[in-house]
């Protein structure tokens, strides 16, 4: 069971933005942002991690389709892009979304990462170089 | 100029995580969370809007190369996954970068997108569909 493949198969039904043969995107149901869309592969895989390289290049190609309709076409200003990787990333539904949050001038955006390192930056750096 | 163009050329040093002949990842400095990265490819480009598919497609597999090394090697639960395009989304830097955020269960993210929409989403939907 999962949510998002009863969207793709159409079990369930969605607010769509785009469809082509391998992505579907269609409007979060949240309502914490006006157009607040979700861009996911109709082939399952649980997130970003297990994706393989193909499919991700045409979610980030539809990301960027849909980007741009919204500034071009649509009156956004702008976009944040999303993603989350694990339950303490803030996934709730296994199955890759990415998400694409339109911002304007008037409603402006200011992501908060964290609050705050604990490591020194070259002590990070010798724990993850990946050479 | 560019601050990430004169990271890329080496002009300005920077804490890397990883480099391959198109792209480069380098811990981001504000030292808001430990391990924060910022992925860019080596030739500029503003944003997600005008990233060639093929650019994007090799910027995203370094961003998922380096989130599985970060969550199989480094200890690290999961990850965020943040881009911004346009001032009003928080861009900062006109460069294209993708940030990595990694998080652990002792230390779990929810992601706030806004506050609030104002249009229902049966509106939204005719207003940003792309057929």
């Amino acid at each position: 069971m999962c949510i998002f493949c009863d969207i793709v198969s159409g079990k369930i039904p969605c607010y769509k933005i785009y469809e082509d043969e391998d992505v579907l995107a269609f409007l979060d149901t949240a309502k914490d942002v006006d157009g607040h869309t979700l861009v996911v592969p109709k082939k399952h895989c649980e997130n970003l991690l297990d994706c393989d390289d193909e499919m991700l290049a045409k979610v980030m190609s539809v990301v960027k389709k849909i980007s741009n309709h919204y500034v071009k076409d649509c009156g956004f200003d702008g976009v944040n892009i999303h993603n989350a990787n694990g339950k303490c990333a803030g996934q709730s539904v296994f199955h890759l979304h990415i998400h694409i949050l339109p911002r304007t001038v008037d409603s402006p955006f200011n992501f908060v990462a964290g609050n705050g390192a604990k490591c020194e930056l070259d002590e990070m750096q010798q724990k993850l170089r990946l050479d």
